[in-house]
Formats: structure tokens, C-alpha cells, sequence
């Protein structure tokens, strides 16, 4: 069972509300011997932080994550490390005009048909809040893949509404912009349609892709273990989320078995239409994998809706919301790559030796 | 742990290898007192069944399913449900060639890899045929489903390699061609397409939607145990799957969020991009996904291939496969619709009473 | 979840009832390239065969073992072991009598206030039989711990009602008795005893402990996946069991801890009260559990009890059955103490490389 | 898997060492609705607290717990329960002597040997401190089955070395002496005993049991999630068990059948030899659960063990210990109980409706 738990020999479970006291983690399987401290994980938390310019949401957070446990004498023990992070600005004033109504698009309305109960505040549990927690966890697993197997993993913007930002792919650019955008020429284009689009009220979508290299051939349970299935169901455990691609993709609908087919050489595969999988299993080749966000719908722009009494009512979101999600989701997307290949590590190492 | 099992309070277990003796799974946690039978389930199977038209594989099995447990007098007990289905076409003289060889595209070269051996006989457990299982025990929930809560599930063929074919959605002409598709004005042009193909020995990917009705509001699990997340999962784990896409998809990337966000009256949602899931949690609305399959790879044109001391081998697969796996997806994208609602259906009635 | 399920990484799932067409098991996490056939599988089935003395029900089966998955070329693959036995003696007719009635004692009461419906032939899903399928599953457990790791299991019956029957333990003489008893001037005791008690209509519990030499330092998963508690659960899930002590016991309760801790000195340890468990993990020492079984209820002296219709009745059961069920514990005790240290074993080498 | 995580539906994992910065729990499945503050929580963990009496450690701590999610406006909201209680009384100057030393009959060796890396301050995770979380946890659940289900647990110190305790049971007598004694004219021995054997400098074992009342019959999850496994394995994870018993336990050995077997009439049971448990699920009568507790090992007495690097050394524990840590055991028995009928319930919800 799974409902706040991911992974299943590296897995952390994650509890907090956007407003409430803290938010925070358990991480179970680490390995003992790992080199780890908190200013590690809070670089990856800056990576992802709102407030790191104008074209995310305003609210700003220390997210001054704590280690509680598991970790002695500056290494990982195995036993669970907690890891905390106290809510500092959580303004719930921002909210209150919300308590009765149900957002469009949002999980106002389904938590409150599911549990008959919600915390009303900033999205309480739905709020993309708890993402800090899979990239906390996620560092985690990234420094252990790092320095145990050399693996690497790199998100990227991919696209931004109608703006395909990867058609050029410059990695040292990644993380010099704002955007995650790996085409230098592309920044102020991007730079544009997002003042434009703050101004109009709006909001857009975004694709996010992301590559691991240095992946051994092996991971992955078939039949219901796979590899894709497990990053499948990562990628759109993640707010937002509406689609999820290895490889080629969609493009394989139309694709002819003799050009999707990634022949095989002594000197390697010639091809990487696969992203990386096979049969569930990874073959060595880089794993790729592509996620699709949904714009928000928390828009000053006005719309019907209803409120918890089925009357209709004029939505209008004030407060401070992204008018991309999508542009923060890159530390996330390969928060949730590093935890799948982490725990997928783990159970090769139970079952192969 | 899920290996080789789906599911959490309605999971099954399947086992087999495509030319062992039988394929089996074990349904655990059905609830008591459900009217199935071995013929009911045999329906189900025979939609799935290769064979059913000269566009698919000529490997032609009874799939005589047997129930072995859980069911006494015509009812379910609670007790684990195991169906069984003896290999009776299993001709494994036609892969003898292959014993050595990594076919491209195939998982062989990534068992071998994970597990250092493999049942090389018609793909051993990475054969398509272990869905035959997914639909005995999709038909299970299914039943349940229909019988419970009225949900209903139907999928269809939404793309063949070029050919759009859901344009035109008439419901009843789905399960009246061998393509499952709803347009009967484009049964024939998938008739020529795929005589082309077979002649051709290529291959070619395809698009299967499916969509569930009358599922109630509230089924999901946040945050590691999302519905959607859970049906990304299941979809992906199917043979030869590539993309999952939740109601727009991919088309979020591109759009704006004063379209995309599902506006809320009285009289219900205006729009479902969000395909029937907000937040994790189902709205009440349909459902709806979409996979994507990669073409086949094993193709009796020649490609580069490597065998298993690492040699460069010309890769040419004789043998009965289908030009396009995606034809018999449907019934497996259904049951697997079928086998994750159950699952949050239970998973729902645990937490919310 | 594990309703049917035994075990994380080597995990098995049972399904059958007593009188079913069969019964059966996958075993899902076996590593790859161990080497087993049925033959091996059926040695340990005929050490837990009922009808194997006339101190035992006279229910006899050939147990003729099937493997119908996950083995090849007479070594495992890494994917799930599917194995099968044919229910040949299942006398449905002696049963019809306690259709409606629920015997004192036993599950009937309780599977059906659970399930409202229940296969009431020969205890339907409760009946020993399951069994079975732990001494098959452990089979293979059992060859894996041998052939990697040397660890060998031996178990014994300790008590069978007012006789203690290891006060002297000749090790040898466990499978030359129809009591795994270990003590050669006990049996004839043992015999007279049994022929009384059967003759008296009654029954008697018994006590089964089992030692496990050789098992590694370091297994066990604390806090909640402790060894003595995997150990305990294992143990009280046989049928009958009513208790379960890890080394000294119930006797630590009046020991003092100067004589319960055991000092190590460079040459091992001074004793072994903990019975191998420090901390839910193995110490290095052997592992020694102990088992209460309690007296079967089914019996043809006659007693109070209920029908479906809450109205009083006398049970009276006759048919085969065992008078004291703890004679045929060994095997299975021994096959539990295996499935647990293989689970063990593979967690350890998962998290701790 | 379930290295820190206990239950399934109703799950909780701990993290924390005796003296880090702090220890906490999430609780993960609490059904929504549920009126709970960590008022009513502390009073449980003060009924545990060390502290309580000169006969326990003397380590005080305030046991402020704090809820940092899942409960807004002073009901659970269906979402993680994050439960945290800073270590305000880690004097970790106590136990620097013992950073190279492995004190006998405790986890220090076992740790060592498995993760090759320990916290050493004060028992690091196998510290009874672990214990405060699963009484907080408890109590979340004690709750909802009183006002739910008017379930009520109560435990009792059965036996203290060689002193049986509760062969007059007065139950409001328990919560009345600092043993969790039930008979009144037994406390001035015990008390007499405790100095005695504190001055000694030795310890002594104990004997706790549980009761259930008003448990409905239909819990528990035949053949490997039996209502009676599970509480064996939630009894012998406490820190010391060594041995449990669910009704009659090891007295059903030298039982004859005609005595063991509870006798149904329509005005109920006879007798409750099998605990309330028939075949792994509730029969409606009271659970009855017996754990054994060693004494503990850390003594100023002292006694040969080894160090890390394997030279035989003198051990001398000083620091604060109790001398018989079963004292305490009573509040943690009642939690494990409440916690695995939660569960339970929560079980049979989701598969009988």
C-alpha cells in the first residue's frame, strides 16, 4: 500500500499540508555509509524553490531542511532519516475566501467528495508543497547513484505552451537560466511570452524531459515491477502531471518496427527509440523519459464553479500561483528518476546479487 | 513489492512462461459472493485471443481457463481465485534459433543481462502472452464493477501507424471489426494497410483509448497512490507500451488554463481535459486514457543483432507475430482500466467507510 | 498486503482449498540459477504427508508436485515459480453433514461471520492442507540457504501432550519416528500414547521447535521487520499454533538478567538465550524458535455447538482427521523458519549489499 | 516491505535514535474525521513515560508531542499524521564509554555486524525510545475503535519474575500502582521485590497481557495476514519479547482437544481457550494476548564482551536502566493491539464492505 509512501527499498513516505506546522519525510533503506548533510539536499532544494524569479509564484521559504535521524557522524546509519522542513510563510489569509468554494482544475473537490473533510489552506496535502519533499528524498538517492554507480541524471524544459525549448541542447545552459532551457537562444523568447502571459492573467503548459546515464542493464521487476511502469507512475504521481513518454513515445504509434527498433553492434545499439528499456528492463542505453504538465487553474482570470453546497459561484484566484508549473518541475522530475532507479538498484541487488 | 503482482487489496499474481507447460495467475481480496464463472471469463479471453483474424498472429490457443479456487457453488468465497490455462499450442521448435541471439527491440538481451539465463522460447516470460492473465482477471473486477457500481469500460483503437481512427466514435462497431476500431468507414482502410504491412514484413505502432463510466468521485489515493498515477503504471506495464496520457495529455503542454481547467455548474463539469481525474482523486467525470505501442521488432526482415558472447549476428525473426501488437491491446488496456478501479474501489471503502 | 501472501522479496502466494480440483503456489523473488526439479520439492512433501503412520489423519495423496513456471533447463530464471498439486483424495461426501453446522474449535464460524459464505468441504481455504504449500515453497527456500550460504534446518517435536520428548536430542533419530522425535527411548511412549488417545476419541497439542545453524550475522529489518517478529508471525500462522518463543521464551520471565545476557568472548558466545536474535537481528548464533500447537477440536466425541441458524446442535465429527495435528508441525515449522531467513537473507543483501 | 513501517491499511513509520534532535511517526490511512489533539495522545505516552516511578529509568522526559499534519480544525482530514516529540534529555555523555564496546544481550554487536555503522548514544534506534511512537500511534487508534466500534483494550502486568500478578485481577486497580498491576494485595510485594533487585544491580524479566473487548467477529486476513500472526509479530517487535501467546498459548500443548475446543451455545461461548481467534479471524469473543519480556542486560554488574575490534572487554553499563523493562510494557502491548485491530478493521472494510 502506498497512499504517502513511494519506492519500495529505498521509499519515503511524506506527510505535510501547504499551511500547516512543517512538512517532511521518511526515507527507509538507505544504504549505510552514504556521505550526506543537510546542505546537500538543500542545494537541490534552491534548484526547485518558488521564488527564484518572477516567472514563478512569489512565495518564498527558507525550505531550511533538518535531518532528524539516520544519520550519524556525517554518514547514513540504514536506519530511517527523517527529514524536516518547517512552513514559514504560509500566509493562510491569502486562502480564506476559498474555504467554501471548489477551484476548477484543482483537488479542492475531489478531496472533499473523498474525505468529506479538507484542509481548505493554500490546497492543503494537494498543494505542490509536497514536491519539496520528493526532491529533499530524492538528493538522497541521487548522491548514492552518483557515487556508487556514476550515474547521472539531467531534466530540461522541453517545451513551454507553443515555445519548443530543446531543439538545441547545450547542457551547461540548464541551469544557468530561470527556465531549465538547454537552448541559450531560446531564454528570451521564453523571458517574453512569460511576462506576457503573467500579465494576461493566463496560464500554460509545459513538457519536461529528463535522462539518466550510466544506468547498468538489469533494473527493473517484470511483469509488474517494470522500469517504465515504475517511472510512469512517478512522473504522474507528480501535480500537474497529465502524460508520460519513454523513449519515442507517442511517436512510436506511427512509427515502422524496422526504424523503431534499436539494432545492436559490438560497439553499442545504434538507436535509442526504446528510452533506455526494454521488456520493462533497463539495457544499459540512457533512460529517457518525457512528462507533459497541465497548466493551472488557478487564474485571477473569473470562472464558474461551484461551492460545497452545489451552489454556483465566480471563481477568481488571487494569491500567489505559478503561471507555468511546469518550470519548476525539472528538480522534481529528476527527484522521481533518481528514486525509481534507487529502489529498482536495491531490488536487483536482492534478487541478481 | 510487486514483482510479478498488481494491485494492493485487489491484486493477482500471474506466472508462465509463453511455452511452459500453463500461464496462471491468483486473484487475492476479491470480495465474497460474486456470480463468475470459467465461461464469463472465457469471453473476456476470446476478445484478447491471437488468432481472431488473418491481422494477427496465427498462434491459436483454446485459452481454456480454469478456476481452481475461491469459487464454491458459483459464488466468490473471499478465498484467492486461481485460473489456470494449459500451453496447448506451444510449438517451440519455431524459436530454436533464436536460443543464442538477442532479437533488437525484444527484452532477451535485458533478461539475460538481469538474470545471467532465459527461457528463450517464444520470449519465455516477456512474451505478450502473459496478458492473457490481465484479461482473465480484469473480466473478474470487471463483473464486480458492473455489477456493484455500473461502471462501465470500453476501449477502442484511436490510431494505427498513420490512420487516425476515432474520429467518428460509434460505440457499437467497436467489437464488430478485428481492429477495434469505432469508425466503420475506416474499417477497410485498415484492412489494406495492415494486408500491405504483413506483405511487407514491417511493422507498425498504434493508439488504444479506453474510458471507464460511472466511476464515482473519490477513488484515488494521494499522494503515492494517485488513480492516475496508478493507471500510468498499469498501462505502461503492458507489452510494447510507450506513452501514457491522461485525458489532454500531452495537448496540456500547449494549452492555456482558461481552456484546459474543467469549469464546474450545477448541471456538472463543462469540459474533462482533465480526463476524469483532479488532484489524484477521481471527479465523478469518465475516465479517460490513452497508451501508446511501439511497432514489433521482430520482423522476418534482417536487421543487426548481437548474440549472447557479444558477436554481431544478422537478426531475421520467422514465427508468428502480429504486425501490429496494438490490434489486441484493447482488451488489455480494459482489463487493466478494469483492475486499478477495483483496486482504489477497495482501497476507498477501507479509509472511507 | 499479504491476506495469501507470505514474505517481501522472496515471497510466495497460496491459493486452494481442501477439496478443490487443486492446490497451489507461486513463489515470486527466487534469484536465478538455483538448481531444483519436483522430485526435490516432493521429498519434503512426503515428510509432511498425512497418512504416513497411523498416528496421522488417513487422508493420503500422492502430493505429485508440478512446477509449471520458472524453472528452465532445470535451474531457476528469476521469474515466478508456479507450482501445482492435483487434489486426488478429496472424499467430498464425508463432510455434507457439517454444511450448516460450525465446529467448535474451528474457522467454520469465523469464515463465515467474515465472508457470509464459505466452502464448507473439508474446511474449505482453512484446512491443513495449505500446508502444503509452505513445505513446497520452503523446498526451494530451503535449497537456495543450503547451496549459498550452508545454512541447514532442523526441527523436532519437543512436547506431545504430557510427554516432553527432547530432553535428550539425538539428531539423527528426528526422521527415523513418525513423531520427529529426538529421543529413541521416547517413541514406544509416544506410540502407546497415541494409540490410547485415538482410541479415546480425544486429542492432545504438541510443541515443534526448530534451529536454523549457520545463518549470518546481520539479518533482520528493524524496527518492523525484526527477524523474531517475522519469525512469530511465520509460526502463528499454521494452522493451530498458539504460541511462538524465540530462544529462552516464557523462561525469561523469571530469569535474571545476569543469566539471560549472553557474554561473547573472542571465542563466541557463553550461551544462547536470546536464541540467536539480538535487536530483531541474527547474532551469528543458532536460531531457535518453539511452537504451541493446540489439540484439534474435530473429534466423534460429541459437543455442544451452533448451526447457520444460530440453533444449538451436537457436532459430532467424524471423517479423517489428525488426534494430535502437532505431529505433522515439523515439516512445516522447518519450512517456515526457511521462508523467513530467505526473505531475510535477500532484504539484507538489498539494503547492505 | 516494512523495515519502520507497521500495518498496511492503518500504517505508521517511525524514525528516530534515542539521542538525536528528535523522534516522530507518520501515520498514514486514518480514515477522515476522527476529533483527536495531542492532549488525549501525551496522556497515553505519561502512562509509558520513563520516569513514572523510582523502579523505572530515570530519564525524564516531557514527551511533548506535536501534531505537524493530518488534523485541521481538530479532526484527521484523511491525510498523513505526522506525530514529533524532540529528545530534550539526550545526555549523551552516559554511553561515550560504550562507543567500541558491545554490551551483551543487546543490539550494539547485531547493528554492527549488519550495517557495519551505529549511533551508539544511547541504544541509537534499538532504544526502547522507539516504543513512545508506537504508543502515540496507539492512541490515534485506540480512539477511533472506541468511538467507532466501543472497542476497549486493556493490559496488565501478569508476572514479574518470579511474582505472579494477576491471579486476582481488579481492573481499576491497574492504572493504580507503577506495575500496571491488577491485584492490589500483590503491589508492596512487587515493591519490595523492585528495591531489592535495584540495589542488586540485576534485573528481571516480565509477563504482560492484553485484553480486547467488543472486538466484531470477521477480522483477520486468512492464511498470511491472520488476525493472530499479526499480533504475534506486533507483540514480538517490542524491544525485549521473547515469547507470545494468544489464548491458552503453550498450555494448549499438554491440552486434551475435548478441554480446548470453546463449545458454542446460542447464549455464546463456554470458554476462551483460543483468545478470541478461531482459524486467523475474530470470533467475537475477547482477544487475549500473553508476551514474554527478558530482563534486560545492561547491568552495572559486570560481565565479558567484546569490542569492535574483537578483544574481549569487561562491560559495565552505567547510565539509567530499568531494571525490569516489562514494567513499562504495559502501555506499549495496549498500542500494538489497537494498532493491529485498526488495521484489521480497516482490512475487512475493503474486502466485505
Amino acid at each position: 500500500m502506498s497512499h504517502n509512501t513511494f519506492g519500495h527499498l529505498f521509499r519515503f513516505t511524506s506527510f505535510g499540508e501547504s499551511h500547516g506546522p512543517a512538512i517532511g519525510c521518511i526515507i527507509d533503506g538507505c544504504p549505510p555509509g552514504l556521505e550526506i548533510d543537510a546542505a546537500e539536499i538543500r542545494l537541490e532544494l534552491e534548484r526547485r524553490a518558488t521564488g527564484r524569479s518572477r516567472h514563478t509564484s512569489q512565495r518564498r521559504e527558507a525550505d531550511d531542511v533538518q535531518i532528524l535521524s539516520g544519520v550519524f557522524e556525517g554518514r547514513t546509519t540504514g536506519t530511517p532519516i527523517a527529514l524536516l522542513i518547517e512552513n514559514t510563510d504560509a500566509r493562510s489569509k491569502d486562502y480564506t475566501n476559498i474555504a467554501r468554494q471548489f477551484r476548477p482544475g484543482h483537488a479542492d473537490y475531489t478531496y472533499w467528495k473523498k474525505y468529506g473533510v479538507r484542509d481548505y489552506r493554500g490546497g492543503g496535502r494537494s498543494s505542490a508543497r509536497e514536491t519539496t519533499m520528493r526532491v529533499a528524498a530524492g538528493a538522497v538517492a541521487r548522491k548514492w547513484l552518483k557515487m556508487n554507480l556514476d550515474i547521472e541524471i539531467q531534466g530540461w524544459l522541453a517545451q513551454l505552451g507553443p515555445i519548443r525549448t530543446d531543439e538545441v541542447m547545450e547542457w551547461q545552459t540548464i541551469d544557468d537560466n530561470p527556465f531549465f532551457c538547454p537552448d541559450p537562444d531560446k531564454v528570451a523568447e521564453l523571458e517574453t511570452f512569460m511576462d506576457r502571459l503573467r500579465k494576461s492573467g493566463d496560464s500554460v503548459g509545459a513538457r519536461v524531459n529528463v535522462i539518466a546515464r550510466n544506468v547498468p542493464a538489469g533494473l527493473g521487476a517484470p511483469v509488474y515491477g517494470k522500469l517504465d511502469a515504475d517511472l510512469a507512475s512517478a512522473m504522474m504521481s507528480i501535480n500537474a502531471a497529465k502524460g508520460v513518454e519513454i523513449g519515442a513515445g507517442f511517436e512510436s504509434v506511427s512509427q515502422m518496427g524496422t526504424l523503431h527498433r534499436d539494432e545492436m553492434t559490438p560497439e553499442g545499439f545504434l538507436s535509442n527509440h526504446a528510452g533506455g528499456i526494454l521488456g520493462g528492463i533497463s539495457s544499459g542505453q540512457d533512460v529517457v523519459v518525457s512528462t507533459a504538465f497541465k497548466p493551472t487553474s488557478s487564474l485571477r482570470i473569473p470562472c464558474r464553479g461551484l461551492d460545497v453546497d452545489g451552489q454556483e459561484v465566480e471563481i477568481v484566484t488571487k494569491g500567489r500561483h505559478d503561471p507555468c508549473v511546469g518550470i519548476r518541475a525539472t528538480p522534481i522530475v529528476e527527484a522521481m528518476m533518481a528514486l525509481v532507479l534507487m529502489d529498482h538498484v536495491l531490488r536487483q541487488r536482492a534478487q541478481n546479487g
